[in-house]
């Protein structure tokens, strides 16, 4: 049987729902030395919080993450709350030693990252961020072509994140659930919510991104703010577009928007190499597209692998060749890595350590787009 | 707090897996009056059994399904074992007064089916056939387009469920894992496998089947037997296509096959009417093809709806628009429907009658296929 | 320069369109040793012939094909014409020793076949029908896949031609532009219009047909006839089905409808075979979709192969990589290799003889229909 | 019976293919008052002229372009030689009162184009460059549906024309195929070549460009030069990519390269308005992919339009719904309405000055490029 881990998870919104249905499957479906006991969940309304803990068979509440973190019945702190919380929370998560999962981005901004770094591995504790697509099965097996060679020598890398849920000038920004529209709570708009996710993965296929130029957007300058009942200014950027280079020397091309109609959570990437290419998109995730150029010429195709035969990345532990896994798996298996990670004293990635070069992007990204200028990324 | 319905499973093998699965996730994201309390698991192995058990959080383990369906605290029995034992458990659980939910094709033939019906209907107890895939939520929205009248008169339904999965002569046949090739077992091959599929859901959508013309093919003779240890005689079809008129006037056509290298599973299906045609398949079941007339010309074309809106079925229930469910999902709205259905006291789809009737269209493709003549399909 | 063959086509309808066409551009893109020469045109109407003499450049035009089929001047004679009188030309023109190339189906029937091919063997004139979907590229890279024995032993062919231009009762039928719906013209509808190209196809690709059972259906049973201006029965059939058991042991499945609304010339097949499977549709003529089971596992897909590069069949005539040629392709490369043939003394295929066996599977699966039997497919 | 417009073509490559394929075929489908005649073609090799002339039905040839633009007996120059030619020839037509058509990119600079422009204007001359793309049916109905207000406010602008034949170190530059790698001959790379084509349907779709920032890139530094036959520094840009505002207010990102694997001929366009989208590329050019929010949300899909119905720009000329046509076509369209503006004194687009405004944009990309700054697009 395997050993309980107490889980605290802060947050019970999308996220808080994303991260506990992962935590009830992963034993399920994986081996693990640790399995993840749900031990408390906290919400500043007790109300909220009960009736989460009710579905998902948390085993109490708390209306203050203090309390939470300071709990000695708790091995782990989830963060699920909006981008503005997460430093306070994983600093006393830290001083605690608590392990720490923490929601992407990692913070507001490379220095508020570069704390949360410091905290955790003065602390020693466990800790990593919900980068959750590196964790799709195609996305994973993207990773392993790259690394056995069969791409050479890349020359491009594109990615694109295309939403269209806020291009009516009627929703309003801040509160509950569209923290994500106010500046104050989300630090920025699609640029950390969803090219975060871009570059996480980007720098993982790809390595690091040495300079930027960057165009963001606001198209509805003026929303309802939730919270004051006024109109106020939109804070966030609507689209944000950029050009890069890594050190690779190969070229970048990345842009994400929620205004791009026609598409829900259109997250894309393209990778050109010298002998191959690779393409991929959320809405199809199951699916990897493969041109391999040493392919003789009269088959030579674009193939598209359904990515389900269990010699693909944790296939295995599902269901048969041809019937698919969806968007909640990418947790389950970010939590079976976790796990076993901390089964072998070997952290699983994407680390505070490594969104913290993932912020840094951003920052830079952020920057070059407000001054128009080139912009070099900071090494963390 | 939902109140607690008992759940007996007998057979711990895939189905048995799939089921579990849904039975554990279902009251996270329904709410509904009953939730499933996993009481015991049963199969001949106890060691077998109790790993299970161990895994998925059964209470108890049985070796012999005659005493389980007889256990007092056990509300419902689910039969994932291998369709020539189907009968003898589901008429034992019937005159115990136990719901009964049974994996498809319902029997080995129509005569056997008959009687299931006619225990569960004299016992009165809520039953159902694993008929998964009418619970994808394309299929559902397929059936509701056609209920709407948006397709007008149907002319053609065509069907195929295409795998590859028996093509090496080197596969053996019968046993645990490959009772799906033994005769004894399973009564046919694809037919009832897979055609089965077919025909609920076709049932569903265009109604009854009225006369078949069939032909089976075994190619590969003989294999392996895994309990004999000798190489003996296949008894099951590798392939069947069948053409079809049913009541309404539509021509289908069906095919099935373990000899489509490719096709994982595949299961297809497209419906052409007066005003719109519908197309859909098992590796990409998050999409619907719909094609309109009625849409003006020049931007009139067959459109892919990603079903992951919360105004398409059952997707209020899971994550936000773009982000696809799988496989797994099928069943846990199958619970989720049947446990409503119990609440209501108004059955859920399909009931054994309801798969009584599939099954005698699978006696008359099978009979067509041996007398090569066009065969009218019995009534129920 | 190229020597001249002389042209004199019979019919100015869609089809004498795509072969002027062929005729007026095949020299630009093939050496060959002949050039077409368009001689002279023949229609009932004096006006029309002379319109489309304008057009494309035809010399001389002709009101009686009788007159055309005796003039010294003309090398080959082309029809173009319904289907019913196709016998009676080609048995003059082969009398007067022309070179003939005939639209398909060849005849009426297999008995009308029969003698057109005595006669042209008899005349030893090169003859060939225009079965043009062979010489779509992607569908010539098919049959060299199958040759080279990619795809081992077939398990299957599946074919289907879906449109949907007949769906509306107020369409007449009979005349000019609607002999097809006339079966006094045409003889069958679907099946001798579209199956005969799924046939010819599927002859080339996999051999002789052996055996079928099939069904007919006629949705709307009468319309107003052009000729007599009366309201009659509805002589063809607007759908046709046929599974089929192949010489070489595999199982065949047709379909063909003008009733699957949103399908304009949905040209379809797909082949399984032991290692491999190919797919190919009309609608996007110029991809071939192949499956290779021998590829690694992890890489392993279907390949949608962009059939533009200039190793494929006919496409280094044409453009560069990535440009895609369309349907009047077809015609030209036919005709190219018509001439080929010629100057090699060497016919190309199909021929008349070709052709005919394609009739004799067309009356077996007429036969089949009316009977409601599996019917042997005659020997030529 | 069209009148005669005598054409005198000056280069004999693969745009002298296309473009004499469409003076072949062009009054074949369309009907209009002029016809072009095939009058004499140019090149400095005789030989090479001759043979052109031989396939293609050019009455005459000539050795010098000088003699061609003063022959009396000619209407209309097209222009198909080198990038750095153009200019020159382009004047001397215009000084001899010629109509001229001009291969893109007009010219290698906009202060070259500005003067062509002046030129072409001042003798009154009918102009117009072959950026053919606009030509392809889908591409004009994208510009249809944006004109009938169907997408609303225009929020994003994207293209790519992504190619992958000059990855391998050893192909060399410079001389007759291969002069578009020499920066002497080309002016840029990619950036004339292919971006060229997407500015000139950006502009058309969505307005002017405002403001640029760019990067380009050359991945082999040195290559093999024909002419010299040494081993050259390698001047033109293998990569470009930019992102702009547009003076609508939309954004845009372009990118073009010849080192993306598997990608011959892909040129895309995405655009997204606030009620629909539209996407196409031209390896499915016959396809035009749309989303419309306004659709009913349940059957809210993107639509796949196969764009060949004969209420689609020009299809109405060619075959029937569901057979597609290819590349070549788009160069008969735009000869077809060059004649047509001929005839109705109203020229056809995009003329010298429109292709001055795209040249003016390359010109602020390669600065931009080169600078590393946001640059203004000057007005023509």
């Amino acid at each position: 049987m395997a050993k309980p881990l107490n889980v605290g998870i802060i947050g019970y919104g999308f996220m808080g729902r994303a991260h506990s249905n992962a935590y009830r499957k992963v034993n399920h479906f994986f081996d693990l030395e640790y399995r993840p006991v749900l031990k408390a969940v906290c919400a500043r309304s007790a109300d909220k919080a009960r009736a989460f803990a009710d579905t998902w068979g948390y085993e109490s509440v708390e209306t203050d993450w203090r309390k939470l973190v300071e709990r000695k019945d708790i091995d782990l702190i989830d963060v699920c709350t909006p981008n503005n919380t997460h430093a306070e929370i994983a600093l006393a998560a830290a001083r605690n030693q608590k392990m720490i999962l923490c929601e992407k981005p990692l913070a507001m901004n490379g220095e508020q990252a570069r704390q949360m770094v410091e905290a955790v591995e003065k602390a020693g504790v466990p800790n990593m961020v919900w980068y959750n697509y590196r964790r799709v099965p195609a996305v994973t097996l993207a990773r392993k072509l790259i690394e056995e060679g069969r791409l050479g020598r890349i020359f491009h890398y594109r990615a694109q994140f295309l939403q269209d849920w806020t291009i009516s000038p009627e929703l309003p920004q801040g509160g509950t659930a569209l923290w994500r529209l106010d500046a104050a709570a989300a630090g920025s708009g699609v640029t950390g919510d969803l090219l975060a996710h871009c570059i996480d993965t980007a720098r993982w296929h790809n390595g690091e991104v040495d300079t930027v130029t960057a165009m963001t957007e606001t198209f509805v300058k003026e929303r309802k703010h939730n919270l004051t009942g006024k109109v106020e200014k939109v804070g966030i950027d609507d689209a944000c577009a950029f050009l890069c280079r890594f050190h690779n020397g190969s070229l970048g091309n990345f842009e994400s928007t929620r205004y791009a109609r026609g598409h829900k959570a259109l997250y894309t990437f393209e990778i050109n190499g010298e002998h191959a290419s690779i393409a991929w998109d959320l809405h199809d995730l199951h699916r990897l597209e493969y041109f391999d150029h040493r392919d003789p010429g009269v088959i030579r195709g674009w193939r598209s692998i359904h990515v389900t035969d269990p010699d693909q990345p944790y296939m295995d532990r599902w269901w048969v060749p041809g019937l698919q896994i969806g968007y909640e798996h990418s947790f389950v298996h970010q939590v079976a890595d976790f796990l076993d990670g901390v089964a072998r004293g070997k952290p699983a990635e994407p680390t505070f350590r490594d969104a913290y070069e993932t912020q840094l992007v951003l920052d830079a990204v952020l920057q070059s787009a407000r001054d128009g200028k080139w912009t070099k990324v900071a090494q963390g």
